[in-house]
């Protein structure tokens, strides 16, 4: 096991009818700003409940927040933040509204002018934040429980990362009650997004970890069960629970610490949803049937663990079972509706080269032994044309 | 699933060579009390390691805390925390030394005449605690990420727990490291203590949490794979490292939120080691097989589905897969080197109706259903003698 350090202080409410704990969450001496998307939180009811919730806080609201956040939007917000005397910051939506709300956490507090700097590979320490919560309605990103936000930017064709310690939302409300209108779209989304950010921090390569791996099973083996259940039936109660702590735990940082990472199907997948407005999941499961294959060697042990426990796939040449694994891997994000080649998306020719053009200027080496650049990226891709 | 709240905000430091964090994890202006055993941390390393990383602090030290600590002896502490002004307490070593410095640090600011007021089964709240930290050496309660304690009064033949969200460390360091002079008693105990603290969460009734149970599932199995290994090979840092980690894992209270939990195994084995002087994993052991035998028909699907999925035992009418698996969990302790009945251990037999006493003047109700009264604890406890 590798050396580590594990701190996630996210206070999880989770349940039906949590919302009212808002009412005591947010001292009511806070001033909040309600930041949420599109408008759904409107027909489903969950703005009546927060509102209802905070009647005694003065509260400003900032909508609009539309998938893949972008920069220039988050800092319309900072400005209003600011404008406002804003003391606290409430998401209430999917992933795209909690990073909106962190990265404008940290960036009304950021002493420089240009808060892009913040992102990771551009590496401006964030040194301090605004309190922020959320009320989480779409299980996927995970980023309401960990210290992680994606942020894109339109004028330069890129979607980036941060992170920071004090980037952990204060709460967060899971109430699996919220999800019963969601699309069949997000909701499969939702899905592959939680099941590639396990695979991310699992399929690497051996170090002693076996409660890591088994704990990674767990919540692979949770949304293969649930998964299309939650499809079928939109309203059953206790398969939307499942699929909202398993998105939870697929990136609230536990399965990761002490073993390997290998975040380069989310790296790969950003470049497309970046230059072609691929929704998130989808480029993660396009990359990564194409991800295994290429590195199917050096993945080769963890591979045939996860044949074997998440699949039940024992019987075969190692090759061959190596081969079913990720074929099966493939299905099950098809299963869910989900296609998986880049044609079946449309995407343009010569995107292969774009992408890895892309990834050369942001001089970022991939994978879990940080060898993988943009030769191997084009071979990738070239697997899943 | 059940409705819960999620909070852990302990900080884990794990991994060889961690302690010198010690000097950036405790400011530098805080004056701090050093609370250590019975001397093992002097033999072990230990100790050198910890005063080196602390040689800029102002150290004060409080040794010879003994297993099940006592209640005088805490309050010696608390004087001792008082007369010089001490600003943090540091926990160096196990379980004992960790509960000690839980009750320490409330007691110390506790604003009542009777600090055991705070015991649970009393209920005065604890609203502020002294900061305080640890570096954990035993890897067995849990405690070094978990905001429970249990301390034990001799007077009164009492052994009692509490519980409050200030009772989470800062941080614990875990070095595995420092467990390789454990003595193979103390690592079989820990091993037994870990995995009864997930049964606790585990073997009771069904809900649908799918995550839990095989979160809970995954801690169990990695015991049973590497426990033995860890007897056998007390200086393998990769065993030893998976078996600290698991035992963390086994209760910081992420498999037992949602599912119903079932302390009645713990509260019992209380009784036995405050009667008995014997060690608290012996009594869970001797305790454990007898509950499941008494409750095995309204503990029955989660006793099949443990009997499958982690002793491969599925084979068979039900009630002789229920059969196998209780025997089958009491083999492994034994092989472990732990006994698992009372006439193993020279208890007098009226212990029975003793315990059953004890528990009648507590006016606790147990299980999971909280019906378990007197009556059911010895009809239990005759099981085992």
């Amino acid at each position: 096991m590798q050396n580590f350090i594990y701190y996630n202080p996210v206070k999880i409410v989770f349940g039906k009818g949590t919302i009212p704990e808002l009412a005591k969450l947010i001292p009511a001496d806070q001033k909040v700003l309600l930041a949420y998307g599109g408008g759904s939180i409107k027909k489903n009811g969950v703005y009546e409940q927060c509102a209802a919730a905070l009647e005694k806080h003065e509260v400003v609201e900032f909508s609009g927040i539309e998938p893949n956040p972008q920069y220039t939007m988050c800092m319309d917000g900072v400005a209003l933040i600011k404008e406002q005397n804003i003391d606290f910051l409430l998401a209430v939506g999917g992933g795209s509204v909690l990073d909106t709300v962190k990265f404008m956490a940290a960036a009304a507090l950021y002493d420089g002018a240009e808060p892009w700097e913040m992102m990771s590979d551009r590496g401006a320490s964030i040194e301090r934040v605004m309190p922020f919560g959320a009320v989480s309605t779409l299980p996927a990103t995970g980023s309401e429980m960990n210290m992680a936000a994606v942020i894109s930017r339109k004028e330069t064709t890129e979607k980036c990362g941060m992170a920071s310690p004090h980037l952990f939302p204060v709460f967060s409300i899971l109430d699996p009650e919220t999800t019963y209108s969601l699309p069949p779209r997000q909701t499969a989304n939702g899905i592959v997004d939680a099941f590639v950010h396990v695979t991310e921090q699992y399929l690497t390569y051996p170090v002693h970890a076996p409660l890591q791996d088994r704990q990674a099973e767990s919540i692979l083996l949770t949304l293969i069960e649930d998964g299309p259940k939650a499809l079928e039936n939109p309203r059953d109660y206790e398969i939307r629970a499942s699929m909202m702590w398993a998105a939870a735990n697929a990136l609230n940082a536990l399965i990761g610490r002490g073993v390997p990472r290998d975040f380069a199907t989310h790296m790969i997948g950003h470049e497309l949803t970046a230059l072609y407005g691929m929704d998130h999941a989808r480029s993660l499961a396009v990359v990564l049937p194409g991800l295994l294959q290429h590195q199917r060697d050096r993945k080769r042990e963890k591979l045939l663990k996860y044949a074997a426990r998440v699949w039940d796939i024992c019987e075969g040449a190692e090759d061959a079972r190596v081969d079913q694994v990720i074929a099966r891997t493939e299905e099950f994000f098809r299963s869910v509706g989900i296609p998986t080649r880049l044609s079946d998306y449309d995407i343009p020719a010569d995107a292969v080269q774009k992408v890895a053009e892309n990834q050369k200027k942001r001089k970022m080496l991939l994978g879990e032994h940080g060898d993988l650049g943009s030769k191997e990226i084009e071979e990738i891709l070239r697997l899943r044309v």
